[in-house]
């Protein structure tokens, strides 16, 4: 078992959807939130890691488990856990528990270790990842295969000033808001997501415009963020009707 | 002088634009929270009060005097005080002060009390305003004239569903958002704001499209939100050029 971190929230009002849930982009920006808590407690902060190592955390694949999602003004508790790693990825889980101690959302998420002067994926530092007690597994936790898109609806997203962070980057959050607006607001008034799946292919360029594409099936949708015609990311999503 | 409320914050990184600067629209937002707090904590939360009186707050006006803008993992303090009132406004303060205590954001909020059964403004109630402290004064803050626009650029916005809150409303920091945007990434990586006036007009409908129109002239812009054919909000920015 590595260590475990954890913080308590109340959902505030503009984390609040019109149905009085969480917003689910945020729910990505506090999973990488809490992530970054961890990792400044146990003193290997983005900071240090890229001044001492030159390297960064990128994550790469999302799967996302919904068994209800929190409302506004509800008391959460986010605990996440740096899992296990084998030689290029590092697995972490975030999980979300309500007041009763029920877990209410079940998040993997996988992460390299980036090199910002080769540019290129680092195999992971075990020095790193020992300050977390993360296990060594040669255990590779694969997502599911993205088959292309045929006939795809598409939604044009311009990447906004706002958009970006101090490093020019789009914040991984902001992929899964393009994802899900995709669907249409009189869809997403009556439906939420059961799981999510989501993998990022090619870091989306600053200015301009994204794609982001969606085929329907029933409850299932498949999606695309690509722009200059290359991937950037791809998606499955599962929906369950809202119970009123 | 009527009560202050404080609260200490450092700035975070997801609230940081590409040059390190606190995103604007985070500002107004923050701006509601703090006043929110004081509410809170004075017993005239937004739900008592809603409960109690069938009384809503909305802002009418915003006057920001930005002298420099906070920067990422800056500790801040913002402070918030209900001025004064008249037979319809209240007038509300909200400082932001770095930590040698000196004044960088000076910001000035006109509200209204809304009637939410009648649906139409309603006549400041003294038994609410008295728990601020805020004095009585016939004194009317007018913002500037708003010339109409004669031959703006324009640029469209979708109203998505991830901008709407628990109340179907757009957050009034999405307002500032659209204004600013549309002035493009190029000159926002350049420019920052010296004074923002905005006035809310119309609330904007879910839904649909706005445009954000914009006449710039030097560091100067004008600009209005509408749609449907209505005007939603209307803006004057005076920009500097970012010192490198």
């Amino acid at each position: 078992m590595a260590l475990t971190y954890q913080t308590k929230m109340t959902v505030p009002f503009d984390m609040s959807d019109i149905n009085g849930f969480i917003k689910i982009p945020q729910l990505l920006l506090l999973s990488l939130q809490v992530s970054g808590l961890q990792s400044a407690e146990l003193g290997n902060s983005d900071k240090s890691m890229l001044e001492q190592y030159n390297l960064a955390w990128i994550v790469t694949d999302y799967d996302i488990k919904i068994e209800r999602l929190p409302l506004f003004d509800e008391e959460i508790t986010i605990e996440t856990e740096a899992l296990s790693h084998n030689r290029l990825f590092c697995y972490r889980s975030i999980r979300i528990f309500d007041a009763q101690g029920q877990l209410i959302v079940d998040m993997l998420a996988s992460f390299v270790m980036f090199d910002r002067k080769e540019r290129k994926v680092h195999p992971v530092l075990e020095e790193i990842v020992a300050v977390y007690q993360s296990e060594k597994s040669k255990k590779i936790m694969r997502g599911p295969r993205y088959q292309a898109l045929q006939n795809p609806q598409i939604q044009d997203y311009l990447v906004r000033f706002y958009d970006l962070d101090m490093n020019g980057h789009v914040n991984n959050s902001k992929y899964l808001d393009w994802i899900l607006e995709a669907m249409g607001s009189e869809f997403l008034e009556d439906h939420i997501p059961e799981r999510i799946q989501l993998k990022y292919v090619k870091e989306v360029q600053a200015g301009g415009l994204i794609e982001s594409k969606l085929e329907v099936q029933g409850l299932q949708s498949s999606h695309e963020i690509s722009s200059n015609g290359q991937i950037n990311a791809q998606a499955l999503v599962s929906w369950k009707q809202i119970k009123r």
